[in-house]
């Protein structure tokens, strides 16, 4: 089993309200790369500060390296256009951030992210490999993709109150610049990236559709975004078996309907709950609040954890230690 | 433990006669990025082919390799200024190549060099490090960074006859060129690797201050270069004890004395001999006539080998379906 998180960002994440990634706007651009530091070291090495919501939800990835620290699983991440240094090991894709999905090709090397994903993904020799991401804003890019490929598209949201009719504005104007209709581009997976998308969802599809084709299982450890992926690599021809993991919380917004994302897209699905109404400790307020909800893996991660019988008390015992850790001192020099 | 493989490139190795590390110069600049592929996939993905020497003798990190399957260990990668991409994820450390040491300053970034590795090194959390590296022509600026230090500054060679009249000549040049006296940046770690070094110098350097000021015990897993990266911490007061790790070959070689450079740096050594007189595949028979004999963590990894009881039998039948399959077919795309 190995972990592959993909991260990114594009500049359809500086668009006001859509995104809960970051404590401002202009701190998005350090998310990834410091989710990156953290699933991989624990605590922010380059990045300046644990990222968190505006209203100070930490991010998944500190629920995604509680589990990893529990088990016995390597994480490695793909650098699809970060917008800063990490000091995680990364796969350098030959992308750069993702432009605004309101203008007309946001994503031109889309193909290539495709190419070099779909290269790592068939030199992986793991039986297993789950994959997460961290794009700030990327549920809204999820949802360009998925209208233009016609799948269902509604998408969850970071956001306690999801601003959905937001993001389908967005979405609309995105598809009037680049001159597609909604459903328009079936079965061209990496054109809907270009017109659509953002890079981590190409690199993504890519990486899947590398290693079902060398014989490795694959999770997908998300929701929207993850859906989206799926839906590429479907329209790619992907056929392999393809498992969906998220978290309850994803399961519990009304804008996302997973029931019918997987049936549309012949995907299996994990749904976990990591019980984070059984501690009123204040690490877990916003999740219980409905902000973040997914992200870098972290559905995935439980419900692996879940898989191999680690109790959720003893992850959100973990969660607890690096929040204290990373919250008071945020590790960052 | 975890296995660190700091990997670069300098104008240095483009000097007619003094590497061994790939087939013909112009497939030099790809010899690191390919290594790192091959220590973390086993074999090269991006990389056009398996690193040779001009007469044949198969790169060191499919030894490398061969050891790490035998042994549970994690290998991580630094970029430490590749010239070509590499699908192995690796650190980027905020450099670039290195430019000829015969320039006046071929390393202008070694300060940030270092500063990366060292952040990088606190933030390793295992308890055991092992350092190796890739990088052409290290020999020849390892020779020039011991010069300038004013430390024992005999070099080995990964070709058969050490050019080492040819190396001195060149380091001469280079002191010419940068305005330096032998020994005259002594104490001033990071002027002599910006004056007389590589990239890699300065990253590894950094990297092992890191790790043993957080408490991680480090083995330098080389020879001659490893030797020039603790003189450089030496120099930056690094006064933890140190193990430097390297092959029989490198023991044998009469212009490196090991002997020498442990007394005066103050490190332990352990010299691991693999037994390649045992065995007549051709895999070992560049190996057997003084070809290579170092690098990419050669002589670290065989060691640990040897201390976690792995029969040298198994790791060199290992090497074999390595050479087998990566010579027969290169595995690349």
């Amino acid at each position: 089993m190995i972990a592959t998180f993909v991260v990114g960002t594009t500049a359809t994440a500086r668009i006001d309200g859509i995104s809960a990634a970051g404590a401002a706007p202009e701190m998005m651009r350090h998310t990834p790369a410091a989710d990156a530091e953290i699933v991989t070291y624990g605590r922010p090495v380059f990045a300046p500060t644990t990222p968190v919501s505006p209203s100070g939800c930490p991010t998944p990835s500190i629920v995604t390296r509680a589990v990893l620290d529990h088990l016995s699983v390597d994480a490695m991440v793909l650098d699809a256009g970060l917008a800063a240094r990490t000091a995680a090991p990364t796969v350098s894709i030959e992308t750069s951030p993702g432009d605004d999905v309101r203008a007309e090709r946001p994503v031109p090397n889309a193909e290539v992210a495709y190419e070099a994903g779909a290269k790592v993904g068939r030199a992986i020799t793991d039986e297993e490999l789950l994959i997460g991401e961290s794009i700030p804003g990327g549920t809204t890019t999820a949802m360009g993709v998925l209208t233009a490929l016609g799948e269902p598209n509604g998408v969850s949201s970071s956001l306690p109150a999801n601003p959905l009719e937001r993001k389908r504005s967005i979405v609309e104007d995105g598809l009037d610049a680049s001159g597609v209709e909604p459903g328009g581009l079936a079965g061209r997976p990496m054109a809907a990236v270009e017109r659509m998308g953002d890079p981590v969802l190409a690199t993504v599809a890519g990486l899947l559709a590398g290693a079902t084709e060398a014989g490795t299982s694959v999770t997908l450890a998300g929701g929207s975004q993850m859906v989206a992926a799926a839906a590429l690599a479907r329209h790619a021809g992907v056929d392999a078996s393809l498992t969906l993991a998220t978290t309850s919380f994803v399961e519990a917004d009304d804008a996302f309907d997973l029931r019918a994302a997987s049936d549309a897209l012949d995907l299996s699905t994990g749904v976990t709950d990591p019980g984070f109404d059984a501690d009123d400790h204040v690490a877990f307020e916003r999740y219980r609040r409905g902000e973040a909800k997914e992200g870098v893996g972290m559905g995935g991660a439980l419900w692996l954890a879940d898989r191999a019988g680690v109790p959720m008390a003893d992850v959100r015992d973990r969660i607890v230690e690096y929040y204290d850790d990373l919250m008071v001192d945020d590790g960052s020099e």
